[in-house]
């Protein structure tokens, strides 16, 4: 019998070895190969709820939250949803091949950058079985490979979808290789696909802080993260009353459960007294509690004092944070030393301070009189995305297609020879 | 006394404080520091020549090899280069700040991205203490901080030029923290810098592959890196043969010695009984040794035989492997399979074929009837260079000012909310 690590091994050669037929494969090709995974798992929803209903057992059995097993449940619904986002990504444009640029060099020499898949991705993904498919579908459309190591929890799901996904692959006459489900939950496989450096090009772990930080902390092969998002509205003496209030709102209640949702408000103290009682009354409409600053406190009566802690919390909840400033340069200072690096958002009526929160302000998302709710793949138009990176290399902020892919030099020349 | 690790420490969170100040200078400030650098290191070359002499003659007890010792020495010419390397930066464009792309949203959301410095990178480097001076011009220029870590051979002399960088850098306005060297030979420190993720946004490793591999296998922060070049020439059966030839010994005789010459040379075979003799008595006409495959062997008369270990080699050397192959798609899984991701050429006058070649090899430059020993940054346009990334992340190819950058997402908006 094969061992985890040989496994693994084998998956992952398989996989290197078709990411150079993804990489030729043309567009409508891919788009075939789409279509049909997205017919076959709506064709083959009872075969995947069947799957699906074993994990859910096996989790009841080891009394997960009623919250995982939410996210762990699929139905015909949510398998339709799944081949939904797969269409929509089938609708986006191909960015492999894309010529970025080009230009001349004294030599005559045409050189250019070119867009192409950056390889074999390997996605590292906690319960959630839309993933599978999701992340799957991206990694074709964009011509990668992909290893798909889903939460140990879903592996009856994930193995079912798997071969619905290979299936099609192969009746579009592209590899069924090209897409890998990791057929073992030990951890020691897991632990080993880390260091095959020589076949996978890319780590993208999707799930908790917990997981990312496992991941970079033993991974050889470069990590794109996302750990969380301490997201910011700085009120500027200049901003608005109006759309100050909106966007504070926005961005806190109209779901505060994710990344983009603000956290920490950061008022000008010129604007303070007039600003905070009203957004306070229609914060607290809303039921969101407020934990403020000395001075925020001397404002807003009876709330709760913010510890030093709250400046770093990502609540994900009807909590918001609220400090009162005397400058932007403070506002921005305040950023720097407790943000998370993914969106803020300035709110202001004035030139010049709108563009020096722009361009100072290095988050992976900055905005200027926006929620930051916008702050997501298919609010900027790049559609579907496999995540929002807060790391600062490659790919930063929501990360499309084109995340997924690398630019080549290539270089047009008449037989030109160096002197 | 400070440990090691302390002293590391406190280095590379100074570094990332002055980070953010790197990130917001102009780039009047940034040239006027290179100057000011540039004219320091040869006012003061005779006191950097007195700390390198201490070097050499450390080098010289070791017993360090006598090429060595040359790429250890500095001498006044050398620093004049040195200070034309950095004259030569601050003629490049400053790339922070530009905006590459923008473009309307339905909601009227102006979505764009900006080029933003990358943090603080850390550079790991063997001997030539020319480097300290390059990598520092090359990230004060792209905004940012850079944490030094210079082979232990050249530490006096490091510390030198690092001391001269830092008080120029005070002297122009910025801080002087935005450049550090490490200033122990500490094994144990170098293996403390790669875990400090929280600081350092980048590593970048130059020198062997023992280097490289020791990084790779240590780091927990993202490293780009550079392994070998074993580039490629496919010289089609529709090349044309003066092209051909010249292309051929120019990649290989030019400058042996770099990983841009060519190690491989693919032959279709219908034009291998023609070319092969011609190229063969240019090439030996300049020293080079051939290794081909049995079909060579058939042409080329007494010719050493290319073992399978040939195939993978970076001679850097006067040596050229030569197999002859049945087809481009022959020559391109050749390519796939044996090569390092760094450069190939196809000679052809054949436009579907150099089509094919340039689409479908995904090296980090393909050029089309050119020199492989095209690919560099100067010889791109680009300017001072990096290194050459091999790695098909964030930077593939020649890295330059721009390799030092990533791209925020930027949002102008009129208070827009989500629905």
């Amino acid at each position: 019998m094969s061992s985890p690590r040989n496994i693994v091994e084998d998956i992952v050669r398989r996989a290197k070895k078709a990411s150079f037929i993804m990489a030729k494969a043309n567009e409508s090709a891919k788009n075939r190969a789409l279509e049909i995974i997205a017919q076959n798992l709506v064709a083959k929803h009872k075969e995947i709820v069947r799957a699906n209903s074993v994990d859910i057992s096996n989790a009841r059995k080891k009394k997960l939250s009623s919250a995982m097993i939410d996210r762990l449940r699929l139905n015909k619904e949510r398998i339709e949803e799944m081949a939904e986002t797969i269409m929509d990504i089938v609708n986006l444009p191909d960015p492999v091949g894309e010529i970025t640029r080009i230009w001349k060099r004294p030599n005559g020499l045409l050189v250019g950058k070119m867009r192409i898949p950056i390889g074999v991705i390997g996605i590292i993904y906690e319960s959630r079985p839309n993933v599978t498919s999701d992340a799957a579908a991206l990694c074709i459309k964009s011509g990668n490979a992909v290893v798909l190591r889903g939460g140990s929890e879903a592996i009856n799901t994930n193995m079912v979808i798997a071969s619905i996904i290979k299936s099609s692959m192969k009746m579009a006459g592209l590899p069924e290789d090209g897409v890998q489900v990791v057929p073992t939950t030990d951890r020691e496989a897991v632990l080993h696909i880390l260091t095959l450096e020589d076949y996978i090009d890319l780590i993208i772990p999707r799930g908790g802080e917990g997981l990312i930080k496992f991941v970079v902390e033993n991974s050889r092969i470069p990590v794109v993260k996302h750990y969380k998002g301490v997201c910011h509205i700085y009120v500027d003496e200049y901003a608005d009353m109006n759309k100050a209030v909106n966007i504070t709102v926005n961005a806190k209640v109209q779901r505060p459960s994710v990344c983009n949702a603000v956290e920490t408000l950061l008022v000008h103290e010129k604007i303070a007294r007039k600003f905070l009682p009203i957004v306070g009354k229609e914060l607290k409409k809303h039921g969101v509690e407020i934990r403020g600053c000395r001075r925020t406190a001397g404002i807003l009566k009876g709330i709760k004092r913010a510890s030093e802690d709250d400046w770093y919390a990502e609540y994900l909840d009807m909590i918001l944070a609220v400090k009162v400033v005397r400058s932007i340069e403070e506002a921005i200072e305040h950023i720097e030393t407790y943000g998370s690096s993914h969106t803020e958002s300035i709110v202001t009526e004035n030139y010049t301070n709108a563009m020096k929160f722009l361009t100072e302000v290095n988050s992976s998302s900055v905005m200027v009189n926006a929620s930051t709710r916008f702050s997501d793949g298919n609010q900027y138009g790049l559609g579907a995305e496999m995540g929002i990176s807060t790391t600062k290399l490659h790919a930063y902020g929501p990360m499309g297609l084109e995340g997924l892919t690398i630019e080549k030099f290539i270089v047009f020349g008449q037989g030109q020879i160096r002197e």
